[in-house]
């Protein structure tokens, strides 16, 4: 009894290992997911030489639904994202933060078996999110950890209609927090290293453009009450220091292993606020595919084969820089 | 017409010199105040080289006021901070925030020719504050800028009367805000470098105190939601990570040089604030006052003359860290 599908793995040597997976008969609230498309992160970049099912950005249709499943049925068109589970009891999740549970399980570090490259998933219909009418499953893939992330800093800065929000980056979740941030009424003033982006970067709602490639100093006009980092790696703070009002909320999204590093007094003495974030919990998930369906945010993608070349060449576009803007996988 | 008064200025050498200054007869909303006493803050010590009059924790006594004065009158006890006037028409004045007013005028940057290390002040009434009855003058005095910078960063923090709340240094700052977070209901966890200050800090409120010289890891237990920091520069950012929520808000308030550098995936992986802060704008200190008064919050003090002698004498017992916990100068 159970189910038996293909998984892509990651393996030492970076080449992206085609394996299968087993999971049991369903139980409680599982559900079978048969994978129509992933989106491609930068986070499976990194696990890429781990030896471990890749990719969280995962959209697909309910093949088969278990004993306590009580919303989700079969046909359904579902996501899922980094997070797979939580304890249910703790401060955190009865709060609205299951990400910060102490015994979530996320992408990475649990469930090493299963991933969103692969021909199906189990997950508990907890954490699987129903995908608007209007948004097809290519489209809702990457809203699962880009869209959820850049929403989730928007929300937790607690970004006001009226702000002007600086968003550093346009890439798969630049080009994402742009489109959120205009259609929340923000001025969106966008920062890339080049003119390349600005074309787009308008197109998706930027306001202002700014080339920072060399830049000692910013000259942007008014200055920003937010800022929303998605760059690759953290930016030379010290540029962006002079563009943000007192009282401005900073919200770095980069993967980056150095210190946070930052000029001290201007943080105490303008009142800045720097604030971490994951991607968002589930009501805050939900919030933003209604959101991104009422508005017809979507994402800009390459798209490639569900199959060991395509996510190779979709990794390699990825390392490569040229993605534009976000891989998914189609199965 | 108008008013000479003593005041005591910085000098190159770091030596106090006795100095007067001049100021015209009272015009709009002015108002003459007496000094009675003025605290003595560690940014005194890093003004101490630089010529101007020193001191901004005034209390005093109004003995003249400026024709369109409104509510005080002479015999009011009243007291001053850091910040001496604002444009009063900025989006930050107009939201209360009229700290980071870009006209703000401040301690330091503004007014050079008068401090509270003085016979006599000139202040704007709108930039003075009553001190409650059963607070005295020179009770009152540290709570202008002492008192309103960590009633502060417990305000823009939004700590809550059920956290835990960690406070880090347990001097002129750090024995206020225990103070203000047991009075507000919070546990109150201090660090401090040895155990010597551990019976006092109790008897201020500390529900537990840990001494850190040396520790290469905090064991406390249950982990705290808001960590005050006001040693008088950066703590191993490090050692604090461990003993932090998630979603844990971080308040630097030491006066440092150098880059805040902190542990940057920690800071994302666990949703931490970092909330820079100044002293508080005035409903902010308002009501600090209010509260101190309700109840009964003291500074511990160490008096001295408020002679060239008498501030010389204290300025190097803050600087020998000798000092219990905050200096005030007696007229």
């Amino acid at each position: 009894m159970g189910y038996d599908f293909t998984v892509y793995k990651g393996s030492k040597d970076g080449s992206i290992q085609k394996s299968s997976t087993h999971r049991d008969a369903l139980k409680r609230d599982e559900v079978l997911v048969r994978i129509t498309h992933s989106g491609v992160c930068f986070t499976d970049v990194h696990y890429r030489t781990t030896d471990m099912a890749l990719g969280h950005e995962g959209a697909g249709v309910v093949e088969e639904t278990g004993p306590e499943v009580q919303d989700l049925k079969k046909g359904d068109n579902v996501g899922w994202g980094y997070e797979h589970d939580c304890c249910g009891r703790c401060s955190k999740c009865l709060t609205g933060w299951e990400t910060f549970c102490p015994e979530r399980q996320m992408y990475a570090a649990a469930d090493l078996d299963q991933g969103s490259f692969a021909s199906k998933a189990v997950w508990r219909e907890a954490f699987l999110f129903k995908i608007p009418e209007n948004i097809s499953n290519e489209d809702a893939a990457p809203l699962m950890c880009g869209g959820s992330t850049v929403f989730n800093a928007l929300h937790v800065a607690q970004v006001k209609p009226t702000a002007r929000v600086g968003i550093i980056g346009v890439g798969g979740l630049g080009h994402l927090a742009i489109q959120f941030a205009a259609k929340m009424g923000c001025q969106v003033v966008v920062f890339s290293g080049t003119d390349n982006k600005k074309d787009e970067a308008k197109k998706l709602g930027a306001t202002e453009f700014y080339a920072t490639k060399g830049a000692k100093e910013l000259n942007i006009g008014e200055k920003l009450d937010n800022l929303i980092v998605t760059t690759s790696s953290q930016p030379d703070w010290k540029l962006y220091v002079g563009v943000l009002n007192p009282g401005a909320t900073i919200s770095p999204l980069s993967v980056d292993l150095e210190d946070f590093k930052f000029p001290y007094m201007a943080l105490l003495g303008n009142g800045f606020t720097v604030q971490g974030s994951l991607v968002s919990a589930r009501q805050v998930h939900r919030d933003m595919l209604t959101f991104a369906a009422f508005h017809g945010i979507k994402p800009v993608k390459m798209t490639y084969p569900l199959s060991k070349e395509g996510i190779e060449d979709c990794l390699k576009t990825l390392e490569d820089g040229k993605m534009r803007y976000r891989g998914v996988l189609v199965a």
